[in-house]
């Protein structure tokens, strides 16, 4: 909720509910203007302090200069934010809820959405059901997806992929001999129309890549590639009319998606509250990590105070 | 020109005007009928012989078996071709320049047209001025990219590709230490909106992915990388919403799009007449192969006979 506002503030005042959110969008550059791109221009992601100046509005309890964390520094009871990196949402939307939609669900569902525009009656494959994946799926399943393929090694996410629209499950340990590519080309008459990355290893991207249809197969990923290794493509698999493209936020552009998210939500159509796995207060943050290292957690809300 | 038909072929007479093609289009498989797809699924490429039965229809002076070179073998006075690889195309047509559209110049005018979609205004980078990456401008030109820059070590390139709507030109000779990327992005307000890579190297691959504008740019792939080396991708530059696409003959549906192209060129828009650099006997075929790898031609005729 919107405490004060600063100068030349317009897009909300005091008392609205917003969503803060890292991915900058100043919807005046050619990419925030532009449908294709969710690349801000004018602020480019990441560098220390406000967009606008470098500046902070933060110091310690030593009087030392503390800078937001990716624009946004939401471990924290009150927050500076620059008006590209927030998004007035319809106060109607539960507020326990709300920090659900200011980044990895969103990542997850807008790569079926805005970055794949997965069509009706299409083939997915999920590579890793953390709660991205899982997103993916949830996005996949309202864009009308036929068969949702969750691939995870532990085999507990399929039940609860289950709640988020995955229709079939793969996991490598049960596959012996068989390749993986092999068995979702098996059970998608030729390969998915689209393969998501959600874990970042190199290998698996390339694993989601041959898992696609050719002619037509998109690949997104989604991952960060977690060691360096960079992406490997054979160019014979390349020239079978196949595409991969890399998705920072799931293409999603904050200031208009953001907001219809939350509609949809509100219009019972958009499934979120499964992803809330766990609750704790900020003492035990800490906790919060543990859980989320542990693969025991898919969101895990932080209470300031309650 | 139609010579006769076998069997229950309907779809062309004796007399027709035909071009005959590598790419099989089946016209029934989810892949013909679907929009996004060009590879046949019910006539996979490559393989001997025909492609309903395997067999050929030729002998060679012995009587052995000789069998069609990619289901076409146009190098010949008479041959036979299923009817998934032939396509009647207008009559007002001009025959010496027919063989045009069989192959490798709708693979470039296609690239733009059919796989990147170029959009009225863009900026598109070239990487390889041979036939294949003047045919990318040629179909970047009629879709109205307002920039088509042409990379390529050969100066004389240049002349040539402004006949086919290339508008600037790098020669990365002349670019001391700055990086082509470093130039194209500078060229374009932060990259082209597609790269076409129309050589068949993994590092220019590299080179055109890196040169694409973040958030929507496409890098399409052409090249046949000719050391089967993988092409590599930095995971963080794929982070960055770029696309990479490969694509067989340009993403062409031979059947419904090839009598286009030949209609647009009876409708003086489509440009090919400067394709043809050269034209030989049957007998001198061999000197034609040694124009193309001396980088002297860009199509050259082989008459059969004149």
């Amino acid at each position: 909720m919107v405490e004060s506002v600063g100068d030349n503030v317009v897009e909300v005042k005091e008392g609205d509910i917003v969503i803060p959110f890292f991915h900058p969008n100043c919807e005046e550059c050619w990419d925030c203007k532009s449908k294709e791109s969710n690349i801000c221009s004018k602020f480019p992601f990441g560098g220390l302090g406000m967009p606008r100046d470098g500046t902070s509005r933060f110091t310690d309890s030593k009087g030392e200069v503390v800078h937001n964390f990716i624009k946004v520094s939401s471990f924290i009871e009150y927050t500076v934010v620059d008006i590209c990196n927030l998004v007035k949402i319809n106060p109607d939307f539960p507020l326990d809820k709300a920090c659900l939609l200011s980044c990895g669900v969103p990542t997850g569902i807008g790569a079926a959405w805005k970055t794949a525009k997965v069509k009706k009656g299409s083939t997915v494959a999920i590579f890793g059901l953390g709660a991205i994946g899982l997103a993916v799926a949830e996005g996949a399943r309202i864009s009308g997806a036929a068969k949702i393929i969750g691939v995870d090694l532990n085999p507990e996410k399929f039940k609860i992929g289950r709640k988020f629209g995955v229709t079939d499950f793969i996991n490598p340990k049960d596959c012996g001999n068989r390749p993986v590519n092999e068995v979702i080309k098996e059970m998608t008459d030729g390969g998915a129309d689209y393969c998501f990355e959600c874990v970042g290893l190199a290998s698996l991207m390339n694993l989601a890549f041959t898992s696609c249809r050719n002619g037509s197969g998109k690949t997104i990923v989604l991952g960060v590639e977690m060691n360096g290794t960079p992406l490997t493509l054979g160019c014979y698999e390349l020239l079978k009319g196949k595409t991969i493209t890399g998705s920072i936020f799931g293409g999603i552009k904050p200031k208009t998606d953001i907001p219809l998210l939350a509609q949809s939500y509100i219009d019972k159509e958009l499934h979120l509250d499964d992803f809330i796995t766990h609750e704790v207060n900020f003492e035990d943050i800490n906790r919060a990590f543990d859980l989320l290292i542990q693969g025991k957690s898919l969101r895990c809300i932080i209470w300031m105070a309650r």
